[in-house]
């Protein structure tokens, strides 16, 4: 087994999100269910023959819902916003890395701005993981018809293996607008 | 770590087949390309922390194709098809079940009868294992219109986590006939 214990490590890509009902930094439910599930069904024991690559693509805030309360006087204002949000999006980022170093797993990750499903798959395609995992809301077939499904998009586009993995059904908030 | 080391092993369930080109007892290559790649990139060298699942759906003949140079002339003739079928099957779960064995993972196998992509996700939730995994061909999206995938028709019907391994490019026989 020497060979194999000086491989590389499998390089495992997660796609995380904030939550929606906490809001920045706080990770979604279905990211961390993501995140735990690797740890103790994949990594397990064997802490160094994995890294993960933890990517969170920030959507765009068209519409400024988020930003209603604030004033914009300058392009500088729109500076400090765009700064805002990326400091917003690194903290989310270390949870996850902060984690990996307390157990010793090797990880990466950073942050990519655009339309989810389109860059999580232009990224794979990027750094080529073995495998991606995208935490899934585990949509019923009846909404997965309005919502349509990240999953479901990069398992035809990313050219790695795509795994998701739904949410406990316990964890599923009772209104969807708090998911 | 010691809690993580007696926890139960991850079970993953692997659906395997024959080859269409050589026939049984030969796995297909999208079948031995989905276990070479369980042991290379999630099994490594942690081989007491997996236990493979392997099972094996044989459609049945109904247009008695592979048997048109039979002759019928009994009740006992179709049994003795029926049970050289499940011998055939048995060879074909021998070569993933020995190289288990040898590399001391733990294992177990089985066959069903029926419509794969549907046994399949019987299985899975009856077996409840911690994530499944198909080999698949690849298809581009023209051939997925006609032929359908059965990854695509277990992620939305098994309950558990799903990944489907394509096979190489550089594997794809030329003919698909031949696939």
């Amino acid at each position: 087994m020497a060979a194999e214990e000086i491989a590389a490590p499998t390089r495992i890509l997660v796609a995380v999100n904030e939550s929606t009902i906490k809001g920045y930094p706080h990770a979604s439910i279905s990211s961390r269910g993501a995140f735990d599930w690797i740890l103790s069904k994949i990594v397990r024991t064997n802490t160094s023959g994995f890294k993960l690559l933890f990517l969170h693509v920030q959507v765009p805030d068209e519409d400024g819902f988020d930003d209603m309360d604030s004033i914009y006087a300058s392009p500088e204002d729109f500076k400090t916003m765009k700064r805002r949000d990326k400091i917003r999006g690194l903290h989310l980022l270390e949870y996850f890395v902060n984690h990996c170093h307390e157990i010793g797993v090797a990880c990466e990750a950073w942050i990519k701005i655009g339309d989810p499903k389109e860059v999580i798959c232009h990224e794979a395609n990027r750094v080529q993981p073995d495998f991606l995992v995208l935490g899934s809301r585990g949509l019923g077939p009846f909404q997965k018809v309005f919502v349509g499904t990240v999953s479901e998009f990069c398992v035809k586009h990313a050219d790695c293996p795509v795994i998701a993995i739904k949410r406990d059904a316990s964890e599923t908030p009772q209104d969807p607008v708090d998911d």
